[in-house]
């Protein structure tokens, strides 16, 4: 290996310096032991952060060839670019620069199969490719955001205390593990933004229930919400919920959320989620729902035209004492759900793609720092630590006995959802999945002999062993066509 | 273009002559004008169909070669082998040996992606290639499939009436049509197969609640779907259904349903028309939650660990009286909703891939020949005949009065099941679409709030044009980030 050179003053080096990489470089650089490299396409980004930040001690470069020769052994960059084909020309340059052993970590929301590739790429010419992804948001970045990286153990021998000294801390724990080899990092990451979908989702319905059912205003709604937070739903996402809720608008004295237009955008890493869950054999209703939702959302045309064919709206059905708790438990128990179904796809991946993920770990890095952050997660983290190779979250005693308790009231809240005329495809989609495994028998069976019916698909004999075709444009006797 | 030498006899060819290319070869061979090549990589089939068939005056070949030469310019030939690398395979011999303005058409079950990269590749050599989808099973193959062609219409012009004397007839028409070009067909065919997957799954859930919420036996469910079938839901699935819940099992005298294992199989499509739809911004719950309940059938250690946590399930809730009209009133508005979803995503396919779909054509050439040919689609065939630019098939007028009559039964049978702990996740997914689309306000308003606060992904409002933002964590006033 090369010796560094005797301006390689910095450990770390941000290339990109939009909102996310200038507050992840000065994250970095707030740490003891940090010298901070920056680099971005356009200098006046560069020299904006440094005259605004002459705290920091950035050593900066207007030239990527000067970043790299900037950086002490193994050179170590984190690229904050926009995901794509930018990303791909970052990595090129910083490729040619690059020596054998030196780091290139990409920390934007790059698709797995791309940090799959490039990975591959980097490692065929001796240099060493993490894929990174960081939660939190710009405040995250700045802060403290919770780092899923994937690639080498050899890459993440150097980088992993770095990382480890921006995260954020959750019970005296940097939030930040080595997720797995390769595109494992992305991957995870992708799975907490859908998480994230769906977890939105189901607070969405809360509100849309109790404010179309329960008739409360959004005040009162902020209130239940405020109040939600000081128990097992405690998180980032419940908290912040309040705080919209409570934001008046200037113009109009109105709640904020009555001014702002009912349309959900997306970035992708939902629809990734499901494309991929769906590929290996996971279902995601809980996920898949809150997609959809807001997809369905934002087809202003579809929801004009079938309106007005309406005439008349189901009248909300009678709340009933303690909706509010109901609410509550159908919420909780729809998130074990939705959280059960996104660790069966890490799962699912792992199997997939080679990955040795520690599920535990996983949670435990979710608990601080990034947008699903929650007081849940110890819980399932305790879930791991009871039993690594639980089938599912909701085999766990805690979880089994949080649905139970809370079951009466889900149903409760899905049957008046369905009367009232009040979407919850989250709330619904997650308690049909937990009756499906619960149920001893499913109508499964039909499916299949209809399968064999049409196309011979055959089935199995739920008594004896072997495939089985039912000759049904024959005389209908039974063959086996297989052991 | 070159001459046809004398031994060229053959207007049409089938290469791959497992069942389905067999039954489609002896199709086209019944027809009058035809006469057909035919070619196997094993010879053996081959002969054994000739043998089998001398009726059909098969011209048989033991090489593509001699194949390629016994047809007639154009050469036309259907590939009928496994999707994947052997359809490529075949591809590549028969565009060595086929000529300018030659038409391959590949009629198994490929993904639309790979008939738009081949038909691509052969038109850069001059060549034709259509990809059809063909649906019926090995009995359609035989007596009349379903057929959805893409590809140019250069090529349609020669091998329409070809399929057109093959395929099923309804109301005197053949089902072809030419879909589209490239992948159009292939695109419409995969629609169709997660259609079905919805189909089947609301069938399941129908007689799921027919068994555990009424209590009726097998026997008596069978009366009921034979019933049905004299309606509006008269269908080929319905009929099988019937039929499949019928039959008894020699070995144990018990209806088959019962002693086939509860796990239901797919071979892809249905994931197929998940991961494109969602990738298309197009919400398929129906198919989707299809596509899930058959994922999660198959999980049986899932399936036994949560089991194993239970110690009492949900009575089944009382049926109440006309349960069954409300169960059948619920199966066809979930019904509705889930091809409304499915031609959504057939337009969106067509805009995203450059395609002309006639969307009355399709619901017609789906009237008969193809698993889900029913009456309904006539419905659907004049719905776009009424108003070809419907911006959901749920505004035309028979289809909102349809769901309007059978809404309140639907909202029923969502929450009896919810509380008989009956899983209904393709009704209460479709209950939910409709009733986002028929809300006049949704709390997607609070998603993207939420998604401004911690994302700053910005917000419209209702009241004035732009793009917002509010400082969440500054002093919370609101910029116009754009006009």
């Amino acid at each position: 290996m090369s010796q560094s050179s005797p301006s390689a003053v910095a450990n770390i080096g941000v290339v990109g310096l939009a909102v996310m990489g200038s507050n992840l470089a000065r994250n970095l650089a707030s740490r003891d032991g940090n010298t901070v490299a920056v680099y971005n396409r356009s200098p006046g980004r560069t020299r904006a952060l440094v005259a605004d930040h002459p705290e920091a001690g950035f050593v900066a470069s207007e030239s990527i060839e000067a970043f790299a020769a900037s950086l002490a052994k193994p050179r170590t960059a984190i690229v904050m670019v926009q995901a794509g084909a930018g990303t791909d020309a970052v990595i090129a340059q910083l490729a040619d620069l690059f020596e054998e052993g030196d780091i290139v970590v990409d920390g934007g929301n790059a698709n797995f199969h791309d940090t799959i590739r490039r990975e591959r790429e980097l490692r065929e010419r001796g240099l060493n490719f993490v894929g990174a992804g960081i939660s939190g948001g710009e405040e995250g970045a700045l802060k403290g955001p919770s780092i899923m990286p994937g690639g080498s153990a050899e890459a993440y021998a150097t980088l992993g205390p770095i990382l480890a000294s921006i995260a954020a801390v959750a019970e005296g724990e940097p939030c930040v593990t080595h997720v797995g080899t390769d595109g494992a990092g992305h991957f995870v990451k992708m799975i907490h933004n859908g998480i994230e979908y769906a977890d939105m989702q189901l607070i969405a319905e809360s509100y849309d229930l109790l404010s179309r059912v329960a008739g409360h205003d959004v005040e009162a709604i902020a209130d239940v919400f405020a109040a939600w937070n000081e128990g097992d739903l405690e998180s980032y996402l419940i908290e912040i919920t309040a705080e919209v809720l409570r934001q008046r608008d200037a113009a109009t004295g109105r709640p904020l959320v009555d001014v702002i237009v009912d349309e959900a955008g997306s970035k992708g890493t939902g629809v990734w989620t499901v494309q991929n869950a769906v590929g290996l054999g996971v279902p995601v209703g809980g996920i898949a729902e809150a997609v959809f939702a807001r997809a369905v959302s934002s087809k202003p045309e579809q929801r004009a035209a079938v309106q007005a064919t309406i005439s008349q709206r189901p009248q909300p059905a009678a709340p009933g004492d303690g909706f509010e708790d109901d609410v509550r438990a159908a919420l909780y128990a729809s998130k074990v759900v939705a959280y059960a179904q996104g660790f069966d796809a890490i799962v699912a991946g792992a199997r997939e793609y080679g990955w040795e993920i520690d599920l535990g770990a996983i949670a435990k890095i979710w608990r601080a720092g990034c947008i699903i952050r929650a007081r849940f997660l110890n819980r399932i983290a305790e879930a791991y630590e009871r039993n690594p190779r639980l089938a599912t979250l909701l085999e766990d005693p805690y979880f089994a006995a949080a649905v139970r308790d809370g079951e009466a009231a889900w149903r409760r809240i899905v049957a008046v959802a369905a009367q009232s005329g009040v979407p919850a495809p989250g709330f619904s989609s997650a308690l049909a999945y937990y009756d499906s495994l619960a149920s001893p028998r499913l109508p499964a069976a039909l499916v299949q002999a209809q399968r064999d019916f049409f196309g011979a698909h055959t089935y199995r004999r739920v008594d004896r062993a072997g495939t089985f075709h039912t000759l049904w444009s024959g005389d209908r006797s039974e063959e086996r066509v297989a052991d």
